[in-house]
């Protein structure tokens, strides 16, 4: 049986208050009026994200599991629920800019009310409920964890529509590094490959179901597409040749008028990009970011080469050990430049999700677990892609090799970006 | 010469102060949050209200007027523009709720600049000045008491919007009136009427251009249509016999699936109603109100009348001296109930506003002014129904006997409602 | 009451089959294919055109007053009832290009049918029938005629939506005037006029409720705006200055990317149009029409003037006896320039329909005949605005002084143009 | 390199003339009327079909190689295009309903034209021009297969929303099979297969680039879905249960109110059919068909089981023998219930596509051919499921076990089915 969690880990009191600390560092920098708006339907008000994953940990280990446990207020189980058909009516998901009230401060009580109440429960537990409790724990965090990639995707979404472009945070006194780093392509040898997680860490359900895949020959690019590298690309017209492109993804630029990533802005010819800092010269160095599918995969083929698909990137993934890691821990939140003299895979992990051509579908032997919980991945199994390797804005302990991400193929507001292969 | 106000009024220190601190006091119960949101185009955030009603006083007032006016921040002309082509580019009309910053705080701070800067210009003043600036001084005024009455509507529907429908206020401790009071026509006698504004108050540009107008005998309801009548025309099955309908009014409830009046809710037979006081049972004998003019139009063909025109209701106002209105001072920010026993025409003035069977056209002669103030009104003079007599939500010294609202037949809510004719 | 016509009128058998020769005479150069298409809804397929008005006589005359008639076929009035809801369910207007069958050829058979058991029952008819067939009669004849009209504008936008532009006819082998006609104003003179149909005629409901109306002085163009003035308009950045535009004007020609009249095509500084003679060069002094209100009245706005408004019109019509119009019966199809030397009004009958700045609103005392003959005219009485004087698609039998056509203020597909006023 | 077919066929002139005459005979039971217009954009006039496949080999064939060849018509190349961007511009996909000239009979002028030109072509062949012709005219030859499949599935959509249902064909007088076969399931077992095209017959570049594919055992059922089993999930409320479908499936059917596939119609609690032979009773052992990708899965889901990857698909087909088909041939165009007393995989071919859960993704190794045959495919790699095995409107010879189709998973105008595996 698939289950969301492999083994039953332990969560301590610690870590818990750690990463529900965390997402209140990532809202701190916003006013309360920037909690509440919804600017596409991707983006969730902040205090949203705030109030559902504290909802989750209510609904799904309080609730059940701590005694006497009485609900904060009774209609939030309707007002932040997300997507879960199994607990009831919720409010649509087009319409979280509806909840003016409760006001912010009212969710910062949430938290703490069930901040308490889990903190209450760890410290009254015997290994009979400790074995119940661990991995719905664990999911929950994992999924706080999910939310604050998300929360830090939304929140530069929301700013960059407001016309006075407010920077989230300072940029760093330092700058990052702004060197070339020639490209070059390692191999990863064709074979037989064992694909998903194993081993006794947490891991989510669309990832286990360890199988054997056989793979051809495939040479791997040492780091990310570059901003420079990318603009080339705009400037080789690549957003008018229809040769580059996936017939839906030239229909999409075509319609919006797309012509540059999400965030690059052209003012007399010179490039700028919307960063967390604010308004910015482009760094040429830096990993293109923000593209869609489509962008990413027309730029692979007017470079004559393609992007991995997921199999692939495990495989180069388990071959070449990863250097460290730009992820959200390092509150730039933007990617950084490769380092240059690095050997190996550059920026594997951090900086930019990669897309991969591999649609996000069952593993074999995938089933979905029973009851809500059954809902977190499977019914997402169709139309959208896979990507691999966490992102600037990804906690570290989030991330692993067999990790899968999905987005449809035309959302930009993550931070997505390109490895090249052939 | 057509101009916004045909004499030049004097505006005191106080009258200023007064206003402004109303608009104030209407948006004092709101969240932060709340002021933020646009939920439908219509409705446009209570924090951009408060800031473009300030922006109208600098940009016609201050800036022209007052020597080394120092603007409070240059992006905020572009921000809080409405709908003004001559004064420049502008944040679209669907787009305000992108304005999560400048937050609410920074809105009150402009609103003490201007109003310190107007303190200051009016100190100062010799009568050249004095003619020059108390036209723009009063139409600013006469334009913040137009979005007092669009706050209260728009913060009602952002409220309404929301899952835990809160309440803008506690209900009066000593309920309305809720008598019936019979159904009575008085006539108002056919022949030549001069219609429009003279005299030396403030008038609109819309309003001017008296003119003579031929009537007919008409015969005028006593008071407004009720609750209690409105439900009759849906248990009758109002909404279902095309009838009474017109063709695009039809399309419209079917294609929206309406049943009956915004704000109307009901369940297990139980008719209720959200209002400024929550949700609260329907009261039989308050006037309906939240109606577009295709409803209003129906209810009038089932009972076998019609609307009045806007000429037919000015002639009526000539004739019938209005019993004292409710208006926004009042605070019950809800119709009222008529009153037993009174004579003439009852609930002109206040309430609601009256839905007339006439397109918003020019009047003869009608010219509009040159420059940004001819755009006030006259460009919307195309496929929107007149309404006459103020409602609940209007100022008092704001309303008068010439004076033409307007809006689209499908719009709902609005404060308006029904008097028959025939 | 009301009643769709005055007065009991006497209908030839030849009249009869003269009106109705005409509607087949319209659609002969028609291939099959092109009477089944419905580029937009505005435009209804041919054979859906033929077939309806044949309904119609089916519906209203054979079925009620032709004893022992058998339905041409059980289907035919669901598929060819236009709008009325008291005859019960119909094909929806939107999908009439659904109707690929029955094929043209039955739809012959159908027309045959109906006309012969016209003619039988006119053959037997004593005078209490016929007091009662013959307004019915009539009616139909009215209601054919229209639907000529009809006919001829969808006919012209199906062949314009063809890339291969079809002319629909040969062009005349003798040229239309073609010399400029300076514009003067002529005087209205202001008083008491009698507006609406009386006398023994056809009239529709619409126009009927004959009541006097007061009016100001006003001076008419003694002929209607031609293109070469529209043109000036167009070349002095008409359609880029807001300043000229109703608001909800200007929205839709940026929306749309509208630059010119509907059929005006400009390539590498030469204007041309397309006729029913297919593409042509810019007449310059053919009268402008396929305009939108809009457009009519931003052209106004931009030379000074005004449109008229209705009761405008018809008192100028009263006063003026007008020139031989130029109607569907000429067989041009199209607007012709203004005579050389001719004195009064110009064109006031035929060319183009002329917008007027009135709402098309119930007349006093205007009410719905029962049945569905009411549903004629009357539930279409909100935000149209009213059209006066026939066009060169018009029959001339079917027009007269107190015709009030009616459009919404967008649709550009009649054969609507500009007289000005001031 | 990879090209669209693998090897230099020799089509003779009786295979071409077979071919071209088969898509007039399908044609032959329409009027003109049905040939023009397009309900949805997916589904193409007739009339289209018949002259883009005919512009096809005038395009890629006459004009390039028949010396001294003159395009029937200057225009057609702009008209009948389909989406070779390579070629030039066209119509527009959605405007193919504005073709209603050339008129049907012109399209018939057009195919002889062409044909008897093909036929010179042939009859002067010497070797040299063959090596270069012969792939092309085999790929229009496909080519015309596919638009076979498309005119019959078009068709039966355009005569669907015909209120008349008209039938294209008379039933059969004598019925198909109508016994119940039991369902069974017979094992793949796991291993490494090669997946793709090779061998000297044609294939499309989409099924080339054979490669090893590791599988796992799979159980695969013996037939196909019937139309009583699915009955029976819709009598348990399928399409209310969430839990059975993929999230975007749940949205889409509650969105279009879907509750039964296309073409079924309940009254009275009765069901029907609309087939080739109009409306039928439901036949419970014919297989269920015109299902998109969502109804086929949550069928599955229900059902315990999963659909089949397309490599499990065309490993079971190397396996199993197929049994003889029903194919456009047979002129039913309706799947025919499964043969009692077969053995192995029945109906692997024919009847209905069989949706796999496979995205529509390139094989390794695939590269898009250079101009405008490179269009072909490898543009619509995204967002698109594979379907296996041909229908009841496949042409016998244009289908093979490495075949495949695609279609976006909402699509239900095919005639798509349900094999299920475990």
């Amino acid at each position: 049986m698939s289950t969301i969690t492999a083994t039953a880990p332990t969560v301590s009191l610690q870590r818990f208050q750690e990463i529900r600390a965390r997402t209140e560092k990532i809202c701190a920098p916003l006013e309360a009026e920037d909690t509440v708006v919804q600017p596409i339907i991707d983006v969730s008000p902040p205090k949203w994200h705030m109030a559902h994953t504290t909802w989750f940990f209510e609904t799904f280990v309080l609730q059940p599991h701590l005694p006497g446990y009485k609900l904060f207020h009774a209609n939030y189980g309707f007002l932040f629920n997300s997507y879960y058909n199994t607990v009831g009516n919720r409010v649509q998901r087009d319409a979280r800019s509806t909840l003016t009230r409760p006001p912010l401060r009212d969710i910062y009580a949430y938290r703490q009310h069930v901040d308490e109440h889990i903190s209450q429960l760890l410290q009254q537990l015997d290994d009979d409920k400790a074995a119940a409790i661990m991995p719905l724990l664990e999911l929950g965090l994992q999924h706080e964890q999910q939310h604050q990639e998300l929360l830090i995707t939304d929140i530069k979404y929301i700013l960059s529509t407001n016309p006075l472009v407010p920077a989230y945070q300072a940029a760093p006194t330092k700058a990052p590094h702004t060197t070339a780093v020639a490209a070059e392509f390692l191999e990863v040898p064709g074979g037989i490959y064992s694909i998903g997680h194993q081993g006794s860490g947490f891991s989510f359900d669309n990832e286990q179901g360890v199988h054997e895949v056989l793979l051809q020959d495939v040479q791997v690019m040492n780091r990310l597409v570059t901003n420079g590298e990318y603009l080339a690309f705009i400037q080789d017209g690549g957003y008018t040749d229809f040769r580059h492109w996936l017939d839906e993804g030239l229909a999409l630029i075509k319609a919006a008028g797309l012509k540059a990533p999400l965030y690059w802005l052209e003012q007399d010819g010179e490039w700028q990009r919307f960063s967390m800092h604010g308004l910015e010269p482009l760094d040429p160095h830096q990993p293109v970011c923000h593209l869609s599918f489509y962008e990413a995969n027309a730029y692979a083929t007017w470079a004559g080469k393609r992007l991995l698909t997921e199999f692939e990137w495990e495989a180069a993934s388990q071959l070449y050990a990863p250097s460290k890691g730009n992820f959200m821990e390092s509150e730039l939140l933007e990617p950084a430049a490769a380092t240059p003299g690095a050997s190996g895979l550059q920026q594997l992990y951090g900086d930019v999700w990669e897309w991969t051509y591999s649609a996000y579908h069952p593993y074999p032997g995938f089933s979905k677990a029973p009851g809500a919980l059954g809902e977190y991945n499977g019914k997402f199994m169709l139309n959208q892609m896979v990507l691999r390797g966490g992102s600037c804005a990804t906690p570290q302990s989030h991330i692993r090799t067999t990790y899968r991400n999905f987005f449809h193929p035309d959302k930009r507001w993550q931070y997505n970006g390109i490895r090249l292969a052939y």
